[in-house]
């Protein structure tokens, strides 16, 4: 029609973010400070409204396939989306308002779960905007700046409502007593005044959210989790996936074992020997019969071919883990430079390698040295 | 923190959209034909389907005080922010991420009442974007475009899903049938084959749904329906203004008749005689008491100040109605240019006021001649 | 080549202006503080500088055919581009980057005809940004802002300098004698202590300089200009069109003249008259011969094709004129909403109609009088 | 005055570039088909256009101190901004439009130097884009897509010249018979047709010309011109620094030697010798004396500090040398993995280390040492 004209004006709002560059997602609850006092959210946290944005974060991470993390704490989320994205083409809008819709939609679809009692008396919003990062260093800084602001605020939270709670001063007396409080300060206030030891505090609270994409069992826990990971919280047993996703080892009754199990115990390794066993017998089904003839270039291309297969296998067998665990140190980045050490998460989930590239290790060995014999 | 530096590359992607233009928010169900497939939407309208967006917009509208209308149709829904808007200070990823972020939560919050018997299967999401027009006859290219997309597709689904269901033809059968075909063909197949006179089915599905924020009554159905408008649906009973938010004429029991009477009939402009009385009440009162010693400048600046209370008065009582209307032909725009005759809705609505400004008409006529006479 | 991928990064980087907005592009100089010391500008204005200004923008506003007018003061120039422009696709950077290049390198192309004795020592530069605005009266208020800060300037400079250069004072004393003024204590002191009144000085330095696309002779001087305009510097003579544009009516020797001539005397009327009676012949020769056994429809498209073809020529014989007049006041931009009435110059500029069209009274009477008839 | 708020309207089209990445900005002609043609360019290169815009970007190159590398061909340049610029805050109009005049300017400024007996007919213009790139390997793959671009164009053009003013064809004839052919074909053709060996043809022509900021002398050839530089133009001995920039290796007589001499030969390596000896004197100085009775925080910091000075004054040192090497191959880009070989060229310019890092080796090995030791 005549009028399809105004369909040009889109132009002139359409950015494209930058290529080959991390994608960080940011979602905030517009104005939570009313919405968790209208639902009478726990304080300082109400581990049904932390599980409730976990959860519509994991249904975010899931519906993103380029997404290789997630972080949250407080009213908030962060999603990190691989630097070789092209979801949308990159426009910034389409992500923008996806990712938040996504976001808003689950968390009120799943509200009833964790709030059985709390009718949900307004349709809660969030905010989002797209921020583009060049390197993993800048993504490691950006979600040490979160997790940060995830300790100063809990830290802050804890006394204020101890002095409030348990202490019987009025909010502005407790804001009063923290003025020019340093860390140090608030740590000593909680012990001596309320025999608190903050760091015995669940790691939820302290630490936030870590949602990180991997194969079942994968990773032993002694490869990224320095610090341990001792108080992961059991899902709730009425959790389904509903879309169709691969059952997530967070999901369904057994939950936690799963997810410890992920992390750490032996069912998971069982599970992964299985799994490793089978890609060994693909792959030596495939070394010996179908590129046995193969030379040079052909071979090469064999190679490569079988390796992205691989690689695509892996990552439909991988979901998001919930970890409650420090992302600031080292230890989670460290790439393994010294050979027999493991690198950490951190390294190996922002690894250079494309979105849908297989987990260290998952990978036959033999595949990729027959490769670098040939290269 | 050191690591705070990660704060400024959001700078990168904020934008700022283009001041006093018109801006357009379009949000759009993310693969919608699955969607309204998995839950048994009726075909080609499935009036529970529209009524739950309608529903949707309207908290959105409601939300972002500066949205003077919306329009509907199909898994879209359109919102006009008035040209003064300072909303994010129009930065773009805020605005496109809490539009689409409010209506998919609203969507979600409200599904039970027009679905109560087919379940939420998993969260839907919507994308929106945002385009700046600069001129009122931009804005009503765009709500042409929109409703002849609506008109277009609206016939061409009326025939398939007739040579469908009541003709027996396969899909790829009817969609040859149609090929090629021009609106008068269609009109004629539909009448011809099966008896349907196309201009006599529900005006919901053939125009699509129009927000408009007015006062109750505060317009007489023939200053602005030229058309009339005979098929507004009864609003759902269960419908209620959670919010806070003024109850609109369109909630609650009787909302049909109140919509119906805010458009034409008696009851409203009896209420409509209130409030004008009410206000001449406070304007004559202030008129000659308060103003009647002030001179020049003094004496423009109280009647200022007072237009600009009644404003706010008047917008406060506003809210929005439901209207499925031609919001294509002149009639709809027309500016009251010939004295005595009535401007059309869309020249109230769109008019270069503040987007607290009064509907024209409920700003007190001597008021204003006050002013005219001093400036 | 397998490196084109790098191209694509471009799109990151690319914007597009809003459409149907009036553009203005403003360049500036780089460190003119600097650059006009370096080269002994006379204090506070240099003729010589602001000829040449004016010389590169007449180069600028040539060069980009959707230029409708150009205003310079100090080391700035604004250039105007229709609304409805098409330039480079309205992309920000290659307008940007181009008009700033053109400018620079008109600039010290041009040098040695205005500084014959002073050698140029080093390339100057200027930056250069693009503004969209939506309506007339963003442009005219654009204007006034940027003539309000040339008039509020040269009063300051101009005492200033009088103080230091003619009363002996130093300019930190200067300075403290100026801190506190307003604009009345300064034409106070002017005239008390320097017997200088401001407004009979120069309106080259008063008003800078504004830079109308106009036919030769088309406006009589009383139709824009109602303060006069009396002190149009002649144009140097050795000024010649180098590039196969028309001649401007301010190069070459007898521009003054030309000049002036266009705005109000006598031998521009001539030669309008004489435009007018050649429109008129082909008017007449068409009107009479080639429509009159059309109709309806058909007339009506004939006289638009010749319509457009009397606003190409008419629009090939314009060119830039150079006017220090006031911009600020309504006579500038008043429509002429009284019948009998002249618009003024700004209305006339900044019309509504395309780039090209041609300067009202232009068009033969006839001709849009039998379009009215027929539509 | 109250016209300012039409300043705010600028936020809208004022875009920051991404932070922390590389910035590439291309200038290119405009319409330089005709410029070239106008001034009787020989065909298909004429050294005197390649000269001047050398010297055009050795201007724009030391105006913008971040600018770390530059590479020209035909009518286009680019120019590197390292990844750690704040120039203009990264604000993309100021920085493609101060480009582009910088350049623009210079162009005009220098042309009579360059073509004494051909007049400059028009002031010639210069778009420019800028380019965001993360990873130095972006700027690598683009400097070899501008270098095969000048590779595949030179080559091709070489063969239409020969053939149609040493072959006699008709510019189409010779466009037909290069139609179809590849690198190897037009390499055959040229020496079976003409005698003529591609290879040796010069460089400039073949390679384009690279712009490196480097110190005097600092690089011997061998550590990062694999290829060798056998053709370096002299330079024209009326060339001189007039901004009070440090006078170029490349700019007055003996520009053609010093030029050499900074890549390989003895003088300046005397030179480098005379600043390192002057560096060692200073560190030493400063290691007995100052820095002695220093230990731990205090020791990094005193010796931060000096690193900080000797990078500046080597910085201050350095100024642009023009190369025509090969800018694709591993060579150039070539980090010093292995101890004992030196780094290519490209590592050494486009190094993670700030703009005004020293280049390596200049910084004395003992303070980095002792900072080691320390840390
Ligand atoms: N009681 C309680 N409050 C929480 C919890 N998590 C978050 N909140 C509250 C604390 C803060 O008031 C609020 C988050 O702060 P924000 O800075 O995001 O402010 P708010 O969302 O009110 O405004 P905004 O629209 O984001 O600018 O949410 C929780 O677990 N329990
Ligand atoms: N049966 C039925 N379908 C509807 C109704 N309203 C909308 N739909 C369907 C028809 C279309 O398949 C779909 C809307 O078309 P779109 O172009 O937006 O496509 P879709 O949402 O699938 O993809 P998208 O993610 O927007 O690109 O929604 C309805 O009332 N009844
Ligand atoms: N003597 C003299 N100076 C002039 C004349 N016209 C302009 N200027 C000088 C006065 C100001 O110092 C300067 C323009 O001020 P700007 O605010 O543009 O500053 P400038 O160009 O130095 O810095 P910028 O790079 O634009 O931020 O040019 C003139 O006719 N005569
Ligand atoms: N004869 C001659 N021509 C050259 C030389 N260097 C560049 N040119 C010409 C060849 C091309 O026609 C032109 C550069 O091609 P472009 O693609 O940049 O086209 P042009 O500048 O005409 O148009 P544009 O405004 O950039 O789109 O400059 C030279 O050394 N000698
Ligand atoms: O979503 P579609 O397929 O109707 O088409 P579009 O909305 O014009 O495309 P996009 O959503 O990608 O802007
Ligand atoms: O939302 P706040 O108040 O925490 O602060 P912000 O997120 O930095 O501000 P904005 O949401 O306006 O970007
Ligand atoms: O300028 P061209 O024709 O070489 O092509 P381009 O530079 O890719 O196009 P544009 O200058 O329009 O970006
Ligand atoms: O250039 P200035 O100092 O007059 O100030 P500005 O032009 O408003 O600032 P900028 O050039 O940085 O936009
Ligand atoms: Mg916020
Ligand atoms: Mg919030
Ligand atoms: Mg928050
Ligand atoms: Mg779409
Ligand atoms: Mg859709
Ligand atoms: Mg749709
Ligand atoms: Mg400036
Ligand atoms: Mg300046
Ligand atoms: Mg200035
Ligand atoms: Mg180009
Ligand atoms: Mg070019
Ligand atoms: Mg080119």
């Amino acid at each position: 029609t005549r009028f399809a004209y105004v369909r040009h004006f889109e132009q002139a709002s359409e950015y494209f973010l930058p290529r080959d560059t991390w994608l960080v997602i940011r979602v905030d609850g517009r104005g939570f400070s009313r919405f968790t006092q209208a639902h009478n959210y726990v304080k300082p946290n109400d581990v049904r409204g932390i599980q409730l944005m976990n959860r519509a974060a994991m249904h975010v991470a899931r519906e993103f396939n380029e997404c290789c993390a997630a972080y949250g704490q407080s009213d908030e989320y962060s999603f990190v989306l691989h630097k070789s994205t092209q979801l949308y083409s990159r426009r910034l809008s389409k992500i923008a308002s996806s990712v938040s819709s996504a976001f808003s939609s689950a968390f009120v679809f799943h509200w009833a779960e964790y709030f059985p009692t709390t009718p949900l008396q307004y349709p809660p919003a969030f905010d989002s905007r797209v921020v583009s990062y060049p390197t993993v260093q800048h993504v490691r800084d950006y979600f040490s700046w979160r997790q940060a602001d995830c300790h100063i605020n809990n830290l802050y939270n804890t006394c204020f409502w101890a002095l409030v709670q348990q202490g019987g001063m009025t909010p502005p007396e407790a804001e009063a007593r923290l003025d020019g409080t340093f860390s140090n300060d608030k740590n000593e206030l909680l012990y001596s005044q309320f025999g608190i030891n903050y760091n015995t505090l669940s790691a939820v609270f302290r630490k936030g959210t870590f949602l990180a994409k991997e194969e079942p069992g994968a990773f032993p826990a002694d490869a990224f989790l320095p610090g341990g990971c001792t108080d992961l919280l059991p899902w709730p047993a009425n959790d389904q996936s509903v879309e169709g996703f691969p059952v997530s080892p967070l999901a369904g009754a057994g939950a936690l074992e799963a997810s410890v199990a992920g992390l750490s115990v032996s069912p998971s390794e069982q599970e992964a020997g299985e799994v490793t066993e089978k890609a060994d017998d693909t792959a030596a089904a495939m070394s010996s019969s179908s590129t046995s003839h193969l030379k040079g270039r052909a071979l090469r291309r064999a190679l490569a071919k079988e390796e992205r297969k691989q690689r695509k296998a892996a990552n439909l067998r991988k979901d998001f883990h919930a970890l409650h665990i420090d992302i600031i140190g080292d230890n989670f980045w460290a790439t393994s430079a010294t050979p027999g050490t493991k690198p950490g998460l951190g390294a190996v989930l922002f690894a250079e390698r494309s979105a849908d590239a297989p987990a260290p290790g998952t990978l036959r060995r033999s595949l990729s040295q027959e490769l670098a014999d040939v290269l």
